[in-house]
């Protein structure tokens, strides 16, 4: 007999990290619905209204479209491990961990990976990738659309003809951006594109939405080699999530409530509303932290709105600052990962957790953090810089 | 936009099919709780919590004990890429789907399979294993304990000695075992096994649990390819779970909620007093089938008390009764898979939902599903039978 364990009782947070994000109310409401199998015909109803709100907010008419029953590394692995088979010819975009996490993985599934890089926090601009795809002309370029390790948002206008005129398929992460900046899939052009549901979707991570083009169906099923995961190959599970309806794993149905759920608020909102919210507030975080002297970490005109990463200020020590902030006001911020561990903080502003309550709340417990340092800068700038963004918008107004 | 999506509200169920089970409520109020992050100290401490808990269940000691991001079939998954390396021998025994199933993850994975076979609802005796083990000489050999496609229940005894002696690792399937009847990984010297959480842990379907042997720890350690997977690389994902809490991929944290908390169940409950549970309902059940001259399709002797398989009796039809049992009793049971399809019913007494409320109201809505059809026995039977066994087990006593 193992010693007792005592009741889940975690303390409250605000998360404004690279996610998980803050869930809503309702979608931790949804997760507590008992469950139904998962050929249960009213399951099978709720996958296809799933699925109907995935094209949604993917912008897409992929019939494709679906979540894959892991997180959003999962998604990137079934897309990688489905368009490529050994030998074939990858081209990978890296500019931060997730491009370089793509390669570990399309190497694994026996890619021959060309890597191109810039600098991190940077983006890669359109002539670059054409003479890379002109010189390997690979069978699929994988690309990160927000790249959560810099805060960098990728341009993807163009991307998807540029890579067709070589025969190229578009793989694109949208982990981060998915819910939170435009993911316009049909308009990009893109053949496979994966995300995560605990970022801008703001339900738990567990699943991976994922959408692939008639053009990617049909290079999946002229595969010469079985798909070398099972649990992944898009060939089985689309039979599933498709009319046929044969099984394949068993479902994660509460996970499935919750996104569910959680694309229900996307829709009431609507897209473009939503957008517009991650925006301001962004603006709003992005002026308060000015005032502070703080600056981002990738180039400007290329930053997320729901990913703020910024330097750390000199005189702010990363661990203390972050542990300050989570003991003394439950707010949770993300560290720097791979070259910017130490030099970087990644603020989340991501679907539910993206609030004016949280902007200002996490500038004035900022200013604490660092006036306890001993960083000097005029006290209740960065409140003051926010709430200026705040009642110019026109968000707060009275009456 | 899309049409509106309505409120989630799937009509109430009794899950009495092949996992999942039905969940119980503290399960579900665990899973509405606000989330923490992954890397916060407060999760790490939860998870350190549930490894704990999990060695309980599986009663060992092994340091690599965790769960994996995905279910069932993604622990079989995890096991067979982290142990095999390409051109490896493996043996898989098969009796059913779940072996089959293992065959095809494994021929992926690049293993140079052999399979060795019973019939369906069989199990296998250590002399046939032996026999094999002697010929092949396998790095890994596979099995399943509880196979859900028959109900069969492969004795374990001595089968990892045997096992050892040929420098074979031993691989189990428990999907549908764990916390249901014993699953006695140190004692039975299995090197990799896995489970679900949605068969007798009666959590939703969403992780795996796996435990690594120090000898599969060691196998894996001195790999000479990377895993073909990233995502369920043990030696990434233990740099996660293990001390150095590594960033790999962002755990599922509610699903962990959940996990630890039907873990809790478990560890309230006792192994004990849980596996004597399954065992006494299954006899009322079992004794209910008999009086309407049900039979199970697994041998004698080695049936599983928590997935009973029985052959679909002369005279009813598979579907119209499964669809009335839905339809008018909110009662799932699962039908036959493969080679059984059509001919086996696939009735769950599982974790929570190993009860005498569900026995019993499933015999009387069963009886009056037969009847219906045109089916004759006398009338109540199966309800005495079963509330028979309840009086004489001393489970029901008046005062």
């Amino acid at each position: 007999m193992t010693a007792a364990i005592s009741e889940l009782s975690p303390s409250p947070r605000i998360l404004m990290g690279p996610g998980p994000s803050d869930v809503h109310p309702r979608v931790l409401r949804a997760m507590a619905t008992p469950l139904i199998g998962h050929l249960d015909p009213e399951f099978l109803t709720l996958m296809n209204e799933t699925q109907q709100l995935l094209r949604y907010v993917f912008q897409t008419q992929n019939t494709l479209t679906f979540a894959v029953s892991g997180t959003g590394s999962a998604g990137m692995e079934t897309c990688v491990v489905n368009l490529v088979e050994p030998g074939d010819r990858m081209v990978v975009c890296v500019n931060g961990v997730f491009g370089q996490r793509m390669v570990d993985v399309a190497q694994r599934a026996g890619a021959e990976v060309t890597v191109l890089e810039r600098p991190w926090g940077d983006v890669f601009p359109l002539e670059q990738i054409r003479e890379v795809l002109r010189q390997v002309r690979p069978k699929v370029l994988g690309i990160v659309h927000a790249e959560t390790s810099t805060g960098a948002c990728q341009p993807m206008d163009g991307l998807g003809e540029l890579c067709h005129e070589f025969d190229t398929l578009l793989l694109v992460d949208t982990v981060t951006s998915l819910a939170g900046i435009p993911v316009a899939v049909d308009r990009w052009q893109a053949d496979a594109v994966y995300s995560g549901t605990q970022k801008c979707l703001s339900a738990p991570p567990g699943l991976a939405p994922v959408t692939f083009s008639p053009r990617a169906v049909e290079t999946i099923h002229r595969r010469k080699h079985r798909v070398q995961s099972w649990y992944l190959d898009v060939s089985l599970v689309e039979r599933y999530w498709g009319q046929e309806r044969f099984y394949h794993h068993t479902a994660p149905i509460t996970m499935i409530y919750a996104l569910r759920e959680a694309l229900r608020l996307v829709q009431e909102e609507g897209l473009e509303n939503r957008f517009a919210r991650h925006q301001l507030h962004h603006r709003a975080l992005r002026a308060g932290l000015a005032a502070l002297g703080i600056r981002y970490a990738a180039v400007e005109g290329h930053q997320l709105p729901q990913l703020n990463a910024v330097w750390i200020p000199a005189g702010a020590d990363d661990a203390i600052t972050r542990k300050m902030l989570l003991e003394r006001f439950g707010i949770e911020i993300g560290g720097g990962l791979g070259e910017f561990k130490g030099k970087v903080w990644r603020i989340g502003l991501m679907g539910y957790s993206c609030r004016a309550n949280n902007v200002l709340l996490f500038l004035a417990a900022l200013e604490q953090c660092l006036l306890a340092q001993g960083l000097r800068f005029p006290e209740g700038a960065a409140v003051a810089a926010a709430n200026r963004v705040y009642r110019e918008s026109g968000f707060a107004t009275a009456g």
